[in-house]
């Protein structure tokens, strides 16, 4: 079976990258020539997807930017065309759902069926049985939030919550050891952690074997490629996803665009190399 | 200005009733006059509004079932048709829905501009940043997740998070405050806090003053009304919104399934009321 974790191992490999594309379409943010078109979403999208594709280990749709667009058709359009045309590279659907187990499992369906997603974002904050019916796809991925990069990620997720071993131990790191230890029997699951606290990562790393780490804040959010690449990389030099959303898709607000995103995709690749 | 909180104040009210209805549209279960319609999750749920609008508090559609069958266009039918045919009552989307700022104003579009929804369900995980987007819509709800009643909502919610004037504190009671405290300066807030607790409900009424609960669980997820309405009511009988979803929606598989509904919501209301 082609698990997401599997095929995950190979893009890392054949591409040489842990360069991840996350697709925020934005249409105020789209060259003059894609404006007012019906399917301009999927136009700039299958652009950044076609100059990228090469140096990637995966493409991360955030659904937000296709829902607030009703544009739910053109994200089917976009998957469907990176497998078709880029197969190999897995696509994480940031969905970032969570519910009770029945309801969840009709988010299931939706990413997994309809958007034909080959992982998904999911939220801990309901526990297990939330959980389950994303991993009962066994060739699917389920990549949990942990530790976010937002200024709110302390809110909850850095609340001390007991110890462990002795150590005072946070509310993100119980949830890196409770995926760990409980929910990943299958190794379909990762793990969210924000790019700007590369200590944070080496203690989720410290905590996960080699589970792999989406790390979002990489390029705009301003997270240090260095920092993060020696905190969170497992003895391989892989386990990272490094996602970049915007300084790549509006590296160039022209009709040069995706010819942009290609440059700053290639040195994001390149930097992060470097440290592996 | 109209709020959400003011509606629902209104509709608690007018129709002497603290139940919602849940709309969780599963065409696998709708009687065979609609099975293989295009529109049978609109005409489903119309029916199901139509029958039950002088019962209720509120609406509530769970986004996952529509999204399951491609039924956007379906839900935003709905709930323009529940605002044109009753106003007044207020519907709440539940989305459950959490992510960075700029995301989770992507999600606020979908939710309050595409969908009209009056209220929405948040996940707390990523902290104030993350709610933000929301509260950006003074008119508008934000009920967030506190204490859930699914099995796995022990394993984070449960978890004891410091002390807070002498007793020990779950990450739920902190939850609640730090919403009463800090997050709902503007009157939007309500939290979800789960029927099969009872005694959590009381306690995170105390710490909330006569913030709105919502509370899933009623029907057939098997909660005591009796120890749900005591329990949670604020002085005034109100502050609470009960949902019932698949007792109401599936009381018959038959062509009367509306008529049936109608009598599981009135036998609902009429034992809730008895408590309040």
């Amino acid at each position: 079976m082609t698990t997401f974790r599997k095929t995950l191992a190979e893009a890392w490999a054949k591409n040489n990258s842990l360069l991840c594309v996350g697709l925020d379409p934005d249409p105020a943010k789209f060259p003059a020539r894609l404006q007012g078109r019906n399917d301009a979403i999927l136009e700039f999208c299958k652009a950044i997807v076609d100059a990228t594709a090469d140096l990637v280990c995966a493409f991360k749709p955030q659904m937000a930017y296709f829902a607030a667009c009703r544009a739910e058709d053109q994200l089917e359009d976009l998957i469907a065309h990176i497998h078709a045309a880029h197969p190999g590279i897995p696509v994480i659907l940031d969905a970032k759902r969570g519910d009770i187990g029945s309801t969840a499992a009709q988010y299931a369906i939706e990413a997994f069926e309809r958007f034909r997603a080959d992982a998904v974002t999911v939220n801990p904050y309901m526990g297990r049985d939330s959980v389950e019916p994303w991993l009962a796809y066994p060739e699917k991925g389920v990549i949990l939030l942990c530790r976010t990069s937002n200024p709110g990620g302390n809110d909850l997720q850095f609340l001390r919550v007991g110890n462990h071993e002795g150590r005072s131990e946070r509310l993100f790191e119980h949830v890196a050891r409770l995926v760990a230890k409980e929910w990943d029997h299958a190794k379909q699951c990762a793990l969210v952690v924000g790019a700007t606290f590369p200590a944070e990562i080496a203690r989720v790393r410290a905590l996960i074997g080699d589970m792999p780490l989406l790390v979002p804040g990489i390029g705009a959010q301003g997270g240090d490629v260095e920092a993060t690449v020696k905190a969170g990389r497992t003895p391989a030099g892989t386990g990272l996803i490094l996602n970049s959303s915007r300084a790549i898709l509006y590296a160039s607000k022209g009709e040069d665009y995706a010819q942009a995103a290609r440059q700053v995709a290639i040195a994001t690749r390149e930097l992060s190399n470097r440290f592996r």
